[in-house]
């Protein structure tokens, strides 16, 4: 593989990052696992509570001494939209009966989103967690001279240039250029969703023209091959979500594994349904249901929220098809490998691609 | 830059492939620069006359001795949708007026479209054109073999793994794998639209892995970053299409190349509200107008013929404002040059780039 500003900065051996997805793949075993294996473990604390927050990262601390990294959502504001709420019920009613599912979905508010944000900032600062990623928006200009006082390294998520120039003016220590192959939430902050869908192949050199912090490849990428090409790109690292989340050690149900090893490419799509921002996924029968209503939504977290019985539901049954089953555009490279297996074939594929390619 | 089986097969010096664009950049000059400067130049044939195929074929043979080849477009069949028509003209109407053009359009059929195609095979068979690609699907047995059996190279287009694997079973000698990223028309003709929307960091290596005929990348790739990246991947070779429209050969209008060199990446947009097909290009007021209709346009090539006069008419008026200003995802890394200076300037960065990476 390579060393360079990145690798160094983060000291970490292999310019390998886990993406740090929330809302259960990432159990402290695959986050140390990671670190462990020479990558950067990263914890989706997304949806995890301070104290939840708190244990995990001491957890982690206890199974590696390397480092690792936790990443946050930035709230942003939304409104409390009667129609659209009542609207959504309506739609999800007849699913939620299907699936014998009778819940009264607590409603967020921003207020309190960004009361549990501020806290989540506190236990990373107080933890020392050496490294914080922040999507769906810059924190403060407060919080990130905080934390970086503090010595931790921070970063930012882009999905366009403009998103990628903000996120160094903000400071940010490098930035995650995520690209419109990658699984899960879009992290889309400053441009609307669709113009954040750029392929890293677009994305990353007109960034790289454009801003001096390092940049981590992230998107579609699970193998040898991308993480070549995004070094010739201009990345510095790349981040890989679905091949961590396929592992062993990753908390990401049997059912969502089997759905991504079992998918084509052209099963992946974009949808709103699950949680009112825009994601991607394997696709499977509530994306479809939903599919001709989803401008009527409410927006993330309140769709997250009502969606939530459902979701589990379907899980506790063992039916694929209400999950959000996240997934990046290369389906058809997943494996079933533990971390170290994964790490050691990309190390030695990237050696054997090198020499074959006698660039 | 590199050889393989591709460039010993197309007869050409660098694994560069100037695009087929149809309706205007691929004049002749453009066509026989590219293959002259040692890349392959290729005739954007689709919305040629047989003749005027014919008359451009022979002018490109006077301008180089070099390879070159020409794309046509597969017609698939369609309906005559008059409640589409005649909403889409209700659309249309206000712009009309606006333009001061006043048309009546001669509807397209796709018996006459079969008819024009299997000329235009004609054509470049009697003319011995060296290669000759297909795009929007797959021609016939029949004419595969026969192009073949005059020992002319023929090649196909594909957005998905599935795509792929159909052209190399109907026997094609390579094959595009169009990528997200990519400018102009989308080439996607079994899976639907959505699902051909798939960033090449994804598709090349899904793709590579499936089929054993070489890989044309085409979108989003505008310098050595993109091709080395492409090469990674599993390509044998890159299609350029934005880079070689701002050239000077290129038959684009001004307002076409000076809109793409003004514009960000997140300018660039889907539409399907110039031609009824979905399409890659710079956002104006027509698509942004039309947006929330274009569901209820008819298909291509109807709503392409009722939206001509309109185009016209801006293109004359010197008002990009309502032209298909088509565009690939890197519009950032558009240069104003020759195809010599271009491609010169190509070959000199991927040599630089190569010893830099230190592989």
């Amino acid at each position: 593989m390579w060393q360079n500003e990145l690798t160094n900065g983060l000291g970490i051996q292999y310019p390998i990052i886990q993406a740090p997805m929330a809302g259960g793949p990432t159990t402290s075993k695959l986050v140390a696992a990671v670190s462990n294996a020479g990558g950067l473990g990263m914890i989706g604390a997304g949806y995890l509570t301070p104290s939840q927050l708190r244990e995990q990262i001491q957890e982690v601390k206890q199974l590696t001494d390397k480092s690792f990294g936790i990443n946050l959502f930035v709230p942003s504001n939304y409104q409390q939209e009667e129609q659209k709420i009542k609207k959504a019920k309506e739609l999800l009613s007849p699913i939620e009966k299907e699936l014998n599912v009778a819940l009264t979905p607590k409603i967020p508010t921003f207020e309190k989103d960004l009361d549990t944000f501020h806290e989540q900032v506190r236990v990373v600062m107080e933890e020392q967690v050496p490294v914080c990623s922040f999507t769906f928006g810059l924190p403060s200009q407060e919080i990130i001279g905080h934390l970086k006082n503090n010595s931790i390294i921070v970063a930012g998520t882009a999905t366009t240039v403009h998103e990628a120039i903000l996120n160094e003016q903000a400071g940010m220590d490098f930035v995650v250029l995520q690209g419109s192959e990658a699984g899960g939430h879009r992290g889309t902050f400053e441009n609307n969703a669709e113009q954040g869908l750029i392929g890293l192949i677009s994305l990353i050199p007109q960034a790289a023209d454009q801003i001096n912090i390092p940049i981590i490849a992230a998107g579609g990428i699970m193998d040898a091959r991308g993480a070549l090409a995004a070094k010739c790109l201009g990345a510095h690292a790349v981040q890989l979500g679905t091949a961590f989340l396929v592992c062993e050690e990753s908390g990401a149900s049997p059912l969502h594994k089997e759905a991504i090893i079992k998918a084509s490419e052209d099963q992946i799509v974009l949808t709103k349904a699950f949680s009112g921002k825009m994601a991607r996924g394997v696709n499977n029968r509530f994306i479809e249901t939903m599919k001709k209503n989803e401008h009527e939504l409410p927006p993330y977290p309140i769709q997250n929220e009502l969606t939530k019985g459902i979701r589990k539901a379907s899980s506790l049954y063992g039916n694929p098809e209400f999950i959000s089953l996240w997934a990046g555009q290369s389906p058809r490279l997943a494996k079933s490998l533990t971390v170290q297996e994964l790490i050691n074939q990309f190390i030695q594929d990237t050696e054997t691609l090198k020499n074959r390619l006698s660039f």
